[in-house]
């Protein structure tokens, strides 16, 4: 059986995925999904405690692992890397959004398996906005050592004062000067992966560069800002849920009259809302397809201590009780139906382009974080005491999927934005005049029935007579 | 743009479908379903008022409006009836699984919709266990009338006093007299579609007829009952949620000593089992296609109240309270989320046989109903008073979605099902081993990055040494 | 051992009451509540087929069935009628609102048990509101006979195209007509009981008098409208959820010009809002009282299925499932904490007042019909096909407890109102200048413990500096 | 007006208590918890991040940080200590487990302000122990030094290997050495209090010592491990949820022939489920009453930021959005349940002594840390990005609050003991007896009232004719 009939047949790790996402599957896409695959059960899987040993007993938890960097060098040497890029680049093994987000999901089973590959947040979106908008020295210069793997960055906008959720509100200031051609940067900023890492080489930061802008999409610019940049200071990591997430982390910094040179601005003054926009696309759910994964991975755990002979309360194995039972099945569907929503998503980019993924988009960044950080979390009841120590990676995979349902904004941000989109779309497409139309169609039928004495008694459902300005 | 083109764009009615379903139907399937879209909105929903009067204002509740059997008509000359028979029939249109869904789901903008196309249960499962399993005479007798349009049929298998969702349970007795070559047939049976409605000609009942067999699957037989039948009386119709579901109702009936000749067995004595596997199938998530155009209708009306001018609580629209915009989003969601549940159920049968479809037809039957009551109870909670009453179709469109989280087995039955197919997998995979693997492949990690003496510390997660026999 | 005793050891039907309600309630209400008790378990439960019979086997469905008739006078002559009645009324019994509760759970058990009782909404509202706000003339002619049971009324506030939930909204006309000293109401309602009932003696109606009075609070009128006034139309009964609820209904009414004496205002012109405010108070939370009982009788018919011998799904008894025992353990525990809301919330008005109950009473309405509708629901489910039939009283239980969500206002309003609350409170406690309390207070012991030097990464959590105006 | 009036009129503390809670308040309790409160918040909320200092800068996380030595010897001395001890403790201030659970709530507001009054675990469950099964000799030794805050102690029970929430599993071997007077354990523990914290001075363990005894409550001991056991060690520091809960800890332990004196030995071999069962009682939910405390401290979090001023995304403040309104509704709605919960626990075991707490304490367990746990992680939402860091205290509230669904048996396991008891009591009251009586009586109405004819349409609800051996 070739490979392709194989994952076709539902083998391992196909077995899984929908049949209509399989049968889209190109032949070399199947190939690389079966090597993400093994190199993630094989590299990533039993190395879990030797990173965490290397981190613990290194001389600083803000060292990326020396087994980290060596399966990097491994990965690039086989061809695993870079693999998110869309098919415009010449690094680009060229996979639809779809095919990727297999890739994704399997990535997802361990936490830095991502990184692995060159595949981890948030160089992959530093190196797509580079790669669109940055200018032919800037790709050079910052774009090439993070496709390399020679280098890490950090994307720099949320504000610790600010509604940052709605972007107009970005207040750290950016200013020119223009004795020395440099721009100085006064303001807070939150989340940036932390400078105590060393790899982490620049920060792209959006800040306000013309507050007076009478068009507020005008009002910010986006500058590299290289580390080490004297007035840029570091006041603390931030943890998530207890995790540092060393060794990236999650800066909290201030500016206080950093100077950066007037070339490190990325597209032009005030162009940071355009690049924001050319940011968006299927990076926004790279999180949520990894979820996937993670949430796979829980369940395999719960399954696993379902069927733990150590573990018997009540002269029972833990999967014998019959409400276990009842959870274990509602885990695998929902796990299944995110799986759904996701490449469906994903999907609906390959065919449509990412303009009209955006309802897609947000269907996958409200569901699935908040879902399976649910599934997750019946996991670790189902553990028991263990699940929520470091005993099992539970306690991380749940942070993690709990930390993506804020990440790129609350999810009530997102459910606002597809609720505003449904009742806008719901005048243009003139509901209103539908039902209408439905009542007249009504008025005939009655006639040709006979029933017009009965008007009152079977009106119509209350469809409002005029029009709608919502 | 042909039509073709018009619904890959989008049109309606295939805006709402996932870009791969649309691009996976071929062009008669896309002509068929504008149809059915255009018969349900132009014939079907105007006409709920009339249904409604007709059933009232007629001399019985028991009998099927005129309309009804106008539009059934007008069908079938139009080519649109018995849409959902499979492609070995030669009345059948030949439409895929996944193309009946989208037929299906339009059906179920209107409850009667279905009726007007022969597509509606019971009789879709009659007709396609009779095809299946009943000899030339049977057919021609019963099956054909059904197919024609010209009959009404039954299927009786629930009992009041047995856990029925288990059917080995069927107690209703079924005895050979050979006197008479007849079939003696004593008990109670719920469910079944009153014979009040003259339409009804026969039920298909299944009975105990071998109570001694060593082998519980070959107890029981499947019996044709012709309406008429002495013996076999109505004690009641059985309202669901206060819905006498008229004109097909739920008989609640007592068969003493009812008669039928020998010749009315189907496939053979002790055969019901098989029969019920082989009725099995697509036809199973049926309701819950046309579900998802109930919660569509159900959904429209919501935004309609949003945007209706005449209601101002507080002086603001029901669409411009935050709290209703996220409903509206989150309705929005969960619809879509279950359309691509059973979908891909529907698609996963056309690829891969209904019987690896166990699984999927499990997820619709379960998670479908549950979430689309929620939905539209949401629906008719943002209508307000008026959306508990008969002035709008929610009350309806929710008792029907409640009604399936049970009609088929409770859902508990079928997560249960699912639960422990999870668990037999996870043995027959051999999941404790994959993780024992993971650990030996550990040890040698260990010993090459030189951390063995951390090996407590960073001992792997609970891994049980030991097999499991679940 | 005393009946006092008894009742503190836990005997039936105090049993399931809080220790801290039982110790309350004085003797001579203990006696009372022993009575109910045994009038819903004698009179009412085992009656139950007989009124349905009753209501369906007569001339009409809006004829009161004899044998509530019947108990209504029995009741009378034992003294277990008008219990609600506040103890300023010579016929009240005194109760107070927490010993009131104990009886009003109990009649939630019957749907009409109350009605035997003449507890039952709307006369309760109507006889407090007459009772506070009519002249001695209007007593006595309206009523009185309400407080005999000799008549039934309505009151008649909402309306089809007007967010009633915001009474302002109110439209339906009433104009002096100087020439005959009558007023003239023209305009719709809903939800009126049904005059078909000949019981039906009068509305209570709620119209709009003086639109352009620049208070909106004095724009509404309260009127009484004897029933056979000409122009008052009834269009048809609204069902809930199916339900048409006979032999009382909702009504939906057009008024024409129908004239009624100007004798007929209650308390004056523009009065209606200061009416309604004396409406509310206890007899906003009989509904949810009631509701307890219900969900009891609910959750009786569960268990009762769960130790069904004749129910074997797998060879166990429904309750032998582990899933179901959680279930059950569920059910219990939520019906047990919605009493101990509903009971503070009587308990809270008698210690502190009716208009300091106003939390607790949104607390109740928003809680209660919400949870215990769930409870219900997962009772059906427990209870297979045969919970929405009307094999059990469980579809009504469910539909009753569903309606209450949305009764007296959605619950969304109410919601919104202790939300805003809230937040107002926050302002006049001076949350934020508490909190830039604790700050100041911590930079005092920053100095006592020198850890000045560490502010930044120790820095409080977010205070806002200044203040706030919301 | 005295401190008890104001009390009375809902002074805080006592604004948020139930009405019926305070009038049961003694004068007394009224002064110690308005003590309580003061001592909260003017020496425990403002020090949190001197605390936090002290524990990241001191030479090890593993010292109590000096400041709650401070706070611990000045609460000592204002009489602020041991107030959770039981009334036949001549050191304790008499409070009854209402009022009691009065002081636990506001302790709540800050992780360590029990701690700072000696009422935190496990030292409480452990003094209650000592008091009751400890001798003299041992009571001096270990009790006494816990009682002056002297020192800490750790309680030994869950193993890794078992599933420890059915205590009969329990497999650490304890065995008597005769030669030398001692007791030899071996095995594994987890969860006893971290021994680097060297004001640890032993732990309780339960350890199986006769495993041979036909009756398995006899075959478990508890034994006093003093710290520097030899053959005791310590494998790691168990993290909940990424918190290492220093200074206290959850630790890991092996146990390797360790040599225990026989004089360690509490109240007799084979005692240790005797001993188990009298350490229940109140201290089972003084974890829940804190976590009502911790709740009102997220909530007045989500206040906080509802009224900031610097955050407003798409022009408005946190708390003018309708959504939020209604989810601050809801949070004070289901804190306040949760409220009356635990003091209705608290108040059932004053009233009807701990036995009878059975029922309120596993409800308290199940629900408390379940709701509360959502209700705070709503609040951290509320507060987007922040809401996770250490910006706030929420993570750690969160955290604590998840922990406690499962610190002492998961919920699981609560909610199967209930439903089994609900199972139970209903075979014992005759649930299916009290419902044939009603048929009976239904039998007797109809003939009364003359509808015989019409038994079966109108039958009773399906009541088993059997009895049931559930």
């Amino acid at each position: 059986m070739t490979s392709h009939a194989a994952a076709l047949a539902g083998e391992v790790p196909f077995k899984n995925f929908p049949p209509w996402v399989v049968s889209k599957l190109r032949p070399q896409a199947i190939d690389l999904i079966r090597k993400v695959h093994n190199w993630v059960e094989t590299e990533c899987i039993p190395a879990e405690p030797i990173v965490k040993a290397q981190l613990a007993k290194g001389k600083s938890r803000w060292v990326t692992p020396p087994l980290i960097h060596e399966l990097r060098k491994k990965a690039k040497a086989a061809g695993l890397f870079n693999l998110f890029l869309p098919g415009h680049f010449k690094e680009s093994p060229g996979l639809t959004n779809l095919e990727y987000s297999c890739c994704a999901e399997i990535m997802g089973r361990v936490y830095w398996a991502a990184q692995t590959m060159n595949c981890h947040a948030p160089e992959t979106g530093n190196m797509e906005l580079l790669a669109k908008f940055a200018n032919e020295e800037q790709k050079q210069k910052w774009l090439k050592p993070l496709m390399e793997g020679e280098a890490s960055s950090a994307y720099s906008m949320t504000e610790p004062d600010r509604a940052s959720s709605d972007a107009t509100n970005i207040a750290c200031r950016i200013t020119y000067d223009n004795s020395k051609n440099e721009y100085v940067i006064n303001g807070k900023k939150l989340y940036g992966n932390v400078l105590w890492n060393q790899e982490v080489k620049f920060h792209i930061l959006m800040g306000l560069s013309d507050p007076g802008n009478s068009n507020p999409w005008r009002r910010h610019t986006m500058i590299i800002v290289p580390r080490d940049t004297p007035g840029h200071r570091q006041v603390r990591n931030l943890s998530i849920m207890g995790y540092d997430h060393a060794p990236e982390g999650h800066g909290e910094y201030i500016y206080e009259n950093a100077r950066v040179p007037a070339e490190n601005v990325i597209w032009g003054d005030g162009r940071a809302f355009d690049i924001a926009q050319g940011r968006l696309g299927p990076g926004r759910i790279h999180h949520c397809m990894r979820l996937i994964g993670q949430a796979e991975r829980a369940y395999e755990l719960a399954l696993l201590r379902s069927i733990d002979e150590r573990k018997k309360p009540r002269g029972k194995l833990i999967g014998e009780f019959d409400s276990n039972i009842e959870r274990i099945a509602e885990m695998r569907m929902q796990i299944d139906a995110m799986r759904l929503i996701i490449m469906n998503a994903a999907d609906t980019m390959d065919l449509r382009g990412n303009k009209a993924g955006r309802y897609v988009i947000a269907q996958s960044k409200i569901l699935v974080p908040e879902t399976l950080a649910k599934v997750i979390d019946e996991c670790m009841q189902m553990y028991g005491g263990q699940g929520l120590t470091q005993h099992t990676v539970l306690p991380e995979l749940w942070t993690y999927a709990r930390f993506v349902r804020i990440a790129d904004g609350p999810d009530a941000a997102h459910r606002h934005q597809v609720g505003r989109d449904q009742l806008k779309a719901a005048r243009k497409e003139k509901l209103v005049s539908k039902y209408q139309a439905y009542r007249d169609r009504n008025r005939e039928l009655r006639k040709l029935w006979k029933i017009e004495g009965l008007e009152q008694e079977f009106e119509w459902e209350y469809v409002p007579l005029g029009g709608s300005k919502l």
